[in-house]
């Protein structure tokens, strides 16, 4: 079967260096746990003095709960079927939940325990929140939220999830500008409830410098980094910190091609473009427990259910035997992470 | 949280057709369990005849097993990372394997139990197998399985898996028929070794008439179909048997969008073209616990994580509210299923 390395030393480092800006610029640390969902990799940041975490769900918030985390933000918008959710967590820990509509507050009247809201915030995405063109619309919101004597108006949660898509550093930095603009404007305009402003994809994170008007950033792949990172600009391929070890189930040197035990149940069914073809992960070279990045850039040229195929490998083909083990860094860890469900770090640990 | 809807109804029937056909056939049917990965679904075959089950995994044949299965085969080529899955499982059921290198059998000298060999043919696809116009290879391997008092020869097994790729009926036509004859030339090139020929993927079992020299079918995914499926005409939609519920998490009116908690990590990142649109899956009508076509397509146009977007949806997005749920056939059941783990059956029962 195939395994999920973790390579802690490195993840430890991609940690440090976000904290260390974070630390720099001023600003807190609510780092995104829906990459590895790991109690134990949360924990790890506890050493660079973050106390506070987001999560994508309701589940992972109970999660991270029972493991003794006391400030979470589920980042995802609150619906009424994560009511019961919502109010076990609620009893656990301070928990913070995102609206982006006045049409989720009523079932919101009669929970037990103090939640903390923010406002989810569209600055040009169009995935979730409210657009910021539309301050009336979140002055409603507001309202009603500090209204509700079980709710606390806390701030406003932005994803500029349009910088995964950004062409080039260019079109990054105009999409980061206008964010901060847009929070910035808002933070004036509803100055007179105190909002917090978190933000902060793990792209811009990673590479822009300027935060003002920030308070918190929320960045959760940076953990772990993957191919797609890499090929924003966000990390070197040397930072990326998982690695998925498969064994070589088929070699069939005559077609210079080979089969490992890994496919879409493993990788996902992510993939990217190298040149003008789809490839869903590059191989790296194991030197003893670690794995360094080859010169040459071999990829998975296609995935099925449980097989990856590798084509054009030429005398790879015929040096590799059935069992040994290859392993490559994927397109994207946090669907990688989510269906291995189990790290190993580079001393065997599980 | 999204559910994964059973249509049990539909699932027995689809069932019943893949079964009548064999049986009319005079065909075993041995039937792939990657894509349901639940013994009570394999249970329901049982009332159609079906003693014997294909799975693509050590860790999913230990599972069937332990269900009281008896006859299993691993559909995968054999690597010895799984050898003491092998050993414990082979005392549990007979158990057979797949087999398409003379590298792999080395590993296979000292085995307490008796376990079958099959090998893995290549009529064409290009993932695994050895290539129908290498049977010196074969009969190199044959021999040696024979000579190992611990293996069985049983026979020839071959995954046409480029039938889903075939752009029309003629084409998918032609790879059946050149499957076909590959394998009844290699029955009766090793007929002295009395070779059973298990063959059939789904689109080939659903569309294909003609079977002769073939003795199992080994179809998986016509339990559940999905939307691929039903692109290469191997089903209706209605015969579709799955679809994820997912409720409603945001709604914008002003922008004619509705955004459902449902993403990656629930669907799969698995698309289609849809026209010239990447699609995610297809919205059903629910009727009572059921779910209906209805005549105008809607699609989820976009996925992350956690969130799933319909773009366009007109006054659709003023109608539903938050909380609202709306159900999809998914693009790839195998996928879906993987990650959702679990299913619902439309009288409630999980």
């Amino acid at each position: 079967m195939p395994t999920l390395l973790l390579d802690k030393e490195k993840c430890l480092r991609n940690i440090e260096k976000i904290a260390r800006k974070a630390g720099e610029k001023g600003l807190d640390l609510r780092p995104h746990c829906k990459t590895h969902q790991s109690a134990e990799v949360a924990g790890w940041t506890r050493d660079f003095g973050v106390s506070a975490l987001t999560v994508s769900s309701f589940p992972m918030a109970h999660y991270f709960a029972r493991a003794g985390w006391k400030d979470i933000l589920v980042a995802f918008p609150f619906q009424p079927g994560e009511m019961e959710n919502l109010i076990g967590i609620s009893g656990m820990c301070d928990l913070s939940i995102l609206v982006d509509s006045p049409a989720a507050l009523p079932f919101l009247n009669h929970i037990p325990h103090l939640v903390g809201v923010y406002v989810d915030v569209d600055a040009g995405y169009g995935r979730t929140g409210i657009r910021t063109e539309n301050p009336e619309l979140m002055e409603q919101i507001i309202v009603k939220i500090r209204g509700n004597p079980h709710l606390e108006f806390r701030g406003f949660y932005c994803h500029a999830g349009d910088s995964y898509k950004a062409g080039d550093r260019g079109e990054a930095d105009r999409i980061h500008q206008k964010a901060l603009g847009d929070l910035g404007g808002l933070k004036q305009l509803f100055g007179q409830y105190g909002p917090r402003i978190l933000y902060g994809d793990t792209p811009s994170c990673s590479v822009q410098e300027e935060f003002g008007g920030i308070d918190e950033l929320t960045p959760g792949n940076f953990f772990f980094y993957d191919l797609m990172q890499h090929a924003l600009g966000s990390c070197s391929l040397e930072e990326i910190a998982v690695a998925l070890e498969c064994p070589v189930a088929g070699r069939y040197p005559a077609d210079e091609r080979i089969m490992i035990h890994g496919g879409g149940i493993h990788f996902s069914r992510e993939s990217m473009l190298h040149g003008e073809k789809q490839v869903y992960g590059r191989l790296v070279s194991r030197e003893e427990a670690a794995w360094t990045i080859p010169e040459e850039e071999r990829f998975i040229d296609s995935l099925s259910q449980e097989h990856g195929i590798m084509l054009k490998c030429g005398k790879l083909a015929r040096e590799v035997n059935i069992g040994d083990l290859l392993s490559f860094l994927p397109i994207h860890s946090c669907m990688t992470a989510n269906l291995m469900g189990e790290y190993q770090l580079l001393d065997g640990k599980r």
